[in-house]
């Protein structure tokens, strides 16, 4: 595969959205453009690869949407994809549309189906890591995660006013799967009491002492930022209900962030990611590379081996946890 | 009573924090000043009220807080209030304080501690309507209410990003507690596809119906805002399961909104009307006003007797029905 | 005219663009698909019009609009339909496309170009006030209004950080053309020190000598919010020298806040206000009204003949001064 | 100079604000406390060292305030530091209040004072970039840059509203000092047409042959984001001239944006930062570093030799002007 044998390459998102994907379709599309490649949307992830739901995009086509939350190509979960024929359809449909190369947007279970499609059919795909849950090994960001951190911690700040006014503890339940990364950076950026992490398991009891040596030393209100992941976090509503029997220092309130975190326009780090990420998978398609995620590493853009990208998210920072720990007394 | 013998006015915030509450107390500390009556804050309420949790206001106390939600003076209930003893220890502590009339920024609760207040002691207060729930009769607004509208409908436009991008139907809980205005009209500023309030029963069978006839006109994916006090929507998961089994077009997601709602800097519309609100407040106590509230009718500032203001909230208003069913076609 | 007659509405926008003019368009079509009647959007405003530039619209065809500033159908001047021949050639066009009557949302000069061409050709035509200046009779609130006013209370907000920061005072000019609506609430909600409005004249030295004595009373920073149509503030480059002269307790800056305050999401509002505009426009129409605005009023949804609308502004509100100089003691 | 000896730091903010000081001079005092070391404010900067303008600080003192734009410690330019006498009657001020070494929080000159002071007398001082302009050496980001990057990109969205819908050309200035950082990241972000940095020399007329060109590929509307260090971007209101005589295709309007970008609540990003460095200081306080910048490279923690930090400022980043080029089609 050298340069000149791509003409067309397909573009899609696929799995959670995550603000910046617009950005990286568009970046995808115009880039294409610059290099006189002709690109093609595809609708709804590997469900309209199936379906052959193309749609061929030029450079207007993706105008006014760097500043949307969402994808414009929208997502699904496809089970189809997971069977040999419905791969077997989606080849079918790239090659009838000459689609040369494709780029896939998402998190782990798309880049689990561009391995097995590329295995298969020996198809050029390179992937971007489009999830705000920032768990997609070899590369520091993923799309969407600066921007959840924001939404996260503007609603905490939100959160705070009503806590400091009526002295009460919160419980936010953030989202995150298995990684404790957004709990852990928003936590410190909400300035909460306490973060629980699924990297770390602190336990309700030592959760309870801390608290109440935190209420003592002259606190009034207290945050707890809890990630979905976390194990004793995962039953926020039965954590909740221990802390009231055994703190009886603070009313305990419980929210649940939930979908908005998904959402919004993206803050100009994800823009400027996701801008940087599409430009960089078509150089990849166009350098030979065929089964490669594209990250960032050290603020430079790099390719990764499928792989490799899956290999269990990052570890967590310990040096986060300790300033966690100290800026929170 | 006369302008001359008020020299010390008490201002508090009780029940539920709204947006605006700073903003109203600092107009009330303000025009004391401009009046050359003094100004005492006192500290979480009837609780504060009954401890003694006093503090002097000067018009540099209350310098930059116009923006930031909460309460600065705490708000909490007080089970004590409710009682006789609790509420001669709150005048006591007033005629100490050489306080003559009291302030107090809060909602229903708030406004019925104070009737009683009022009528056993004969002192003299004047209530401002803070509650983003805008049930409170005798004011087209209340401090809080435009602000939250913002926070609900900026929450549901990120939801909207995901909904759109998977085909989704979101069920949205709002507050609002009896009062359906937060769901109406932020549902309406939403684009919502359907809204449940308590006012108006839709019952779950034509709101499945209703979903269907949108879904087959086109939409592929849809907004229901249910307020916390409607009949079907109380119990919102329920509701999901009943949507689940009965509509499969759609895969069906729920969020509850919680305490976001009840924070976050002020509009530009609550600042202004928490200002002018605690203008009039002193302004009425100077004309020898004792127990009444100050609202907003028709943009004007008007005083209420408080039990008026106490007489069931305002009606829905059709008008407004009928322009979310239209807008959601 | 009665309601069997108007089959299919045309809606433009014109003049300046306001946010929640793609909120009034999307109530005007789904309202005419109510009521089964065509809606044709005419792009670019008059000059569209002149063009022939048209495009049905159905209810699909303004999704996803609701929460965006600006205009889909954009906007423009047209200076050829002030002459005859330019307005007989837009008649021509509707007569051609079989529109019955018009729905035009501007300001002002929107208005006018409506009154003579309803005159000329007795051709239907309803307004909708789209302007953030709030600077039309017959209706107490514009279209874009409270959106503007969040996004300057917004801007302050921010700057207020760094005249907190460093003592100093920061003349900031806000739009509003020959109307102060937006520089005295703003100015109220961001906590201004002082506010030049149009309406009102302060003086240079007045203005120096209010911002000694604040000084004086132990405030380190100051905010005085400048009208673009304020006397003393049209030159506020030539208002800093003279400050800078004459008050050297602060280092003075200057900052234009321009064209931010047009654009950006709608508040819940200004969405819900021009829902209920977009739909009481094609009831005006439907009703046998052909040369009205529709306002708001008292929160009540009015019709207001064109030529009232332009009868001078509303005044300022006298209270809203007095409150904005209690408060900023 | 070892662990021990160091028994209480002060901690001041000097230059221009950013946000994002305020959680650092969090991190700073909390990490003191977690040491058990003691704390101490110093307001104004320099001028307030010298004239020994301190207060105490413990882990209350610092609450709420990680979420606040500005300095609460205030910040100004001192000229008297520039002499020997004030700096020594800045020294005296140190002895006298027992404080072992210094935190200073802001950009060149703030280090430029600090290593004349360290040199002068031996006095240990560790400095953090607290600066949007991103324009310090030896560190990836500078305190507050994020945020301004937002600020800007949210303001630009505003502004493109209007653009889109009047087909309009835009100038926008944003800050940035000598450095085209803020203008590349946010020109890419807001998906600008052409983005002048003081980096590289585009001249007007290769600027005015790439608009027309645009122009002609389809583009309606043009956003130009103008660093104020840039060649021909310096005198904006010529520029536009130019433009308006040479390219009739648009309407062309300016706007700067002035001090907004210094302001606002930091970003998730921003605040975590400063947390980091905040830590980071006070560890290298206690390591024995003494004339020192904390700065984050790679994600990690880094100290620089203060003399490095001011070695001429990061150059720009070419890969991310390709990128511009390319998603700017």
């Amino acid at each position: 595969m050298n340069k000149t044998t791509i003409k067309r390459i397909g573009v899609l998102t696929s799995g959670g959205d995550a603000p910046g994907m617009n950005a990286a379709i568009r970046a995808v599309v115009r880039s294409s453009v610059y290099h006189t490649i002709e690109c093609v949307g595809i609708f709804r992830g590997y469900e309209g690869l199936i379906e052959g739901d193309f749609e061929a995009l030029n450079a207007r086509s993706v105008k006014n949407i760097i500043n949307r939350g969402g994808t414009f190509l929208k997502s699904a979960r496809s089970e189809e994809f997971r069977t040999k024929e419905g791969r077997q359809k989606a080849y079918n449909n790239l090659k009838k549309a000459e689609i040369d190369a494709l780029v896939t947007i998402g998190g782990d279970g798309t880049f689990n189906g561009a391995i097995v499609f590329n295995e298969e059919f020996d198809f050029p795909i390179v992937g971007l890591p489009g999830t705000i849950d920032n768990d997609i090994n070899g590369t520091d960001y993923t799309i969407g995660y600066d921007t959840a951190l924001n939404t996260v911690v503007e609603a905490i700040d939100k959160i705070r006013d009503t806590a400091n006014s009526h002295n009460r503890l919160f419980l936010v339940e953030v989202m995150g799967r298995d990684a404790g990364d957004i709990a852990l950076n928003a936590g410190i950026g909400a300035g909460a009491e306490e973060i629980l992490i699924p990297e770390q398991d602190m336990g309700r009891d030592r959760l309870v002492e801390s608290l109440k040596r935190s209420k003592k030393s002259g606190k009034s209100s207290s945050i707890v930022v809890v990630s979905e992941g976390d194990q004793i976090g995962k039953n926020i509503l039965g954590l909740a209900d221990y802390i009231r029997e055994n703190l009886k220092e603070y009313e305990c309130k419980v929210t649940v962030l939930g979908h908005i975190q998904r959402g919004g326009a993206p803050s100009c780090y994800d823009r400027v990611l996701a801008s940087r990420l599409g430009v960089g998978a078509v150089d990849a398609l166009l350098n030979g590379e065929r089964a490669v995620m594209i990250g960032i590493v050290h603020n430079k853009i790099v390719s990764v081996n499928f792989k490799e990208s899956l290999k269990g998210s990052n570890k967590i920072d310990e040096d986060l946890i300790r300033v966690a720990d100290i800026i929170s007394i």
